[in-house]
């Protein structure tokens, strides 16, 4: 496997494009008749779009992508699925597609009836500028951007075993990150493999699972979350090493959504090894990526590693205390912190100085081994910073 | 019911005393032979104190409470344990009762040896200064502190069923309000009047259902919280109108938490109405308060009640978007924000400009109806603010 250039237009049937205009963005992407994956957010509370999308990709096949920044179009009434509905009616009239092979997403602020007018033209402007290049992959990617400071996009190219090469491009956008209950999350995949529609239903499940579910908390999600995957007529039937390239892509991806957090000044990478299970290494882990005090902590760069130990502890997965190691690891060095529950960087120590300057590092890895069972599983987080405070108390003002 | 002076020694058999040196202070709280409930954190991480006085509290019975701030004694092995008893063990030398009828309780940074001669000395100190005096309640109230910004303190009087008239006085201490999740909870109660252990016990867990666990997120606690209540021989015993007067020494106790939450400079009540169970109406008031993108908007005086809803929707509580009120109310007046799912402040309204009127109040009423069910509950919490990170990341240097 190896990363390419292109975006979501490394693959040679897509086409996309991008326009924004103040606030707003609109991007689409065309991708004819392919078979269709998704996975939306579990919030009781679903965005128009959100809903419709959902019909759209029930019988596994779309042909476009329209998406659009500025407004969620959430909380907005039968009004709001008329709109989205118009969103994807005015791209099929334009490409001469169903509109019920347009599958629409909105992210934005909640409770504002979207402002079509303005959307409409974006749609009209994006359609003109359809094109299959890696400008095309950014102009997209930027379209979508809300909060975030950078645009996301990643293409991969892996070899199948039976020897097909096979690429899988993908652009995203999201960024609220202390608990991302609201930064909406939309992310975009095609690949020019082949699938059966449950096929690359279950293949996106797991990516998802090891990528984005790394850094959403439960239950913790936005009303407009929305990942979809498209893949072709197909080069060769999606396998192991598709897979693999699959998780590594959605990885990618999450990783670049957490870097670009609200406010977030420094990356975090949790693993949690030795559980009893993988659910108690995953809750385990994501227990302290969540925690506000170990965020706070990393802002500070503070090796207060007893929050760390706390999280674990209200995390639900079974442990014993005395059987805990953990340790820190940047470019600065590693440095035991916990061993067998007794701690090796007391206060004063020379063990606690080298913790301080690896907390100092903008990339940190916490590594919790619970020496109980055989499971592990890694969540990405970030800091909580001034920045992220200034963000959301002045959001919809 | 009536509120009254004096704190935890409103009860005449209490004498407590408090004595602090630099960021350490012992409490000392000596009411002998009380009939004794208690409640700890659910943390699989349980600090020494936890541990040795769940085991003091098991008979039902205790004499003495001694209490640290500066140091939780939590995660120091088995040294932390035999510090934990030495605590319990000087109280009752001095005193003259038996160890095994002191309770210990500590709060402050986890993960490092408890300084065993400033504590000792303060206990020393403590004990000397014991006396049954609206002063000496403060004074504990005062040893506890960490974070805390003032002492906690209320006492209320009333009348039993029976005529008999009681009094119960508590004390506590806590402020890590984002999700208090290590900002530590302890408190004490006392009241004159008579039950079992298990009626206490009973009385207890109702009480801090209604109040500290409606600004405790589950699953988010403290590896060192205790709430310990003490009865006496009886003037009367414990009925339905206790019980209340305890609702309210809890509810107050926990909203006083609440008001000093880290950097806190709002305070919220919301209340989730019309619910179909209980646990959906506490879900949801709960999952809004910890919401940090709600807690955000409140710092901002931002009427994002998206957010709100949004919460809801991931709350897990059974809902209708359709049938949903929501209204927003303080000093300034009351607005109704969304009514049968309609949105009843649009941007440019009078009624958005009234709701940002209402938010600029330090304390802001939010209501939430769900119209399909008979249940409701209240949940306490505060803003997330500047202050509250630069508290938190600057903590354990």
């Amino acid at each position: 496997m190896e990363i390419i250039e292109g975006g979501i237009c490394a693959v040679n049937t897509v086409m996309a494009s991008g326009t924004r205009k103040g606030k707003y963005g609109v991007a689409v992407i065309l991708n004819k008749g392919s078979t269709a994956a998704a996975v939306f957010t579990s919030n009781k509370i679903r965005a128009a779009p959100v809903v419709l999308t959902e019909k759209v990709v029930s019988d596994g096949k779309i042909s476009a992508i329209v998406a659009n920044s500025g407004n969620a179009n959430c909380f907005t009434g039968q009004g709001g699925m008329e709109n989205a509905c118009e969103m994807a009616k005015k791209v099929a009239e334009i490409l001469k597609i169903n509109s019920s092979d347009v599958a629409v997403a909105s992210t934005g602020i909640i409770g504002r009836k979207m402002p079509m007018d303005i959307i409409n033209d974006l749609i009209g402007q994006s359609i003109e500028k359809l094109e299959n290049s890696p400008e095309a992959s950014k102009a997209a990617a930027k379209a979508i951007m809300t909060t975030d400071t950078f645009f996301k996009e990643i293409s991969v190219q892996t070899e199948l075993m039976d020897g097909t090469v096979i690429k899988i491009g993908g652009i995203n956008k999201g960024s609220g990150m202390i608990a991302p209950n609201m930064g909406t999350m939309l992310c975009f995949i095609a690949t020019d493999a082949k699938a059966s529609p449950e096929e690359l239903q279950n293949a996106l499940k797991k990516a998802v699972d090891k990528s984005f579910n790394m850094v959403v908390v439960d239950g913790d999600e936005s009303t407009n979350d929305t990942v979809l995957l498209m893949a072709g007529e197909g080069l060769g039937q999606i396998d192991e090493n598709f897979q693999e390239a699959l998780d590594f892509v959605c990885i990618e991806l999450a990783k670049m959504m957490v870097k670009d957090g609200e406010g977030a000044t420094k990356y975090m990478e949790i693993t949690v090894k030795g559980a009893a299970s993988y659910e108690d290494a995953k809750d385990a882990a994501r227990a302290i990526t969540s925690s506000t005090l170990v965020k706070t902590a990393l802002f500070g760069a503070d090796p207060n590693w007893g929050r760390i130990v706390a999280a674990v502890g209200y995390s639900g997965a079974e442990m014993d205390e005395s059987m805990v190691d953990m340790s820190f690891k940047s470019d600065s060095g590693t440095v035991e912190i916990v061993k067998k529950g007794s701690i090796m960087a007391p206060e004063g120590s020379k063990e606690l100085q080298k913790a301080e300057k690896i907390m100092e590092n903008n990339e940190i890895k916490i590594i919790v081994d619970l020496n109980i069972g055989k499971y592990s599983a890694t969540a990405y987080g970030c800091d909580l910073s001034y920045d992220y405070v200034k963000i959301n108390s002045e959001y919809s003002t």
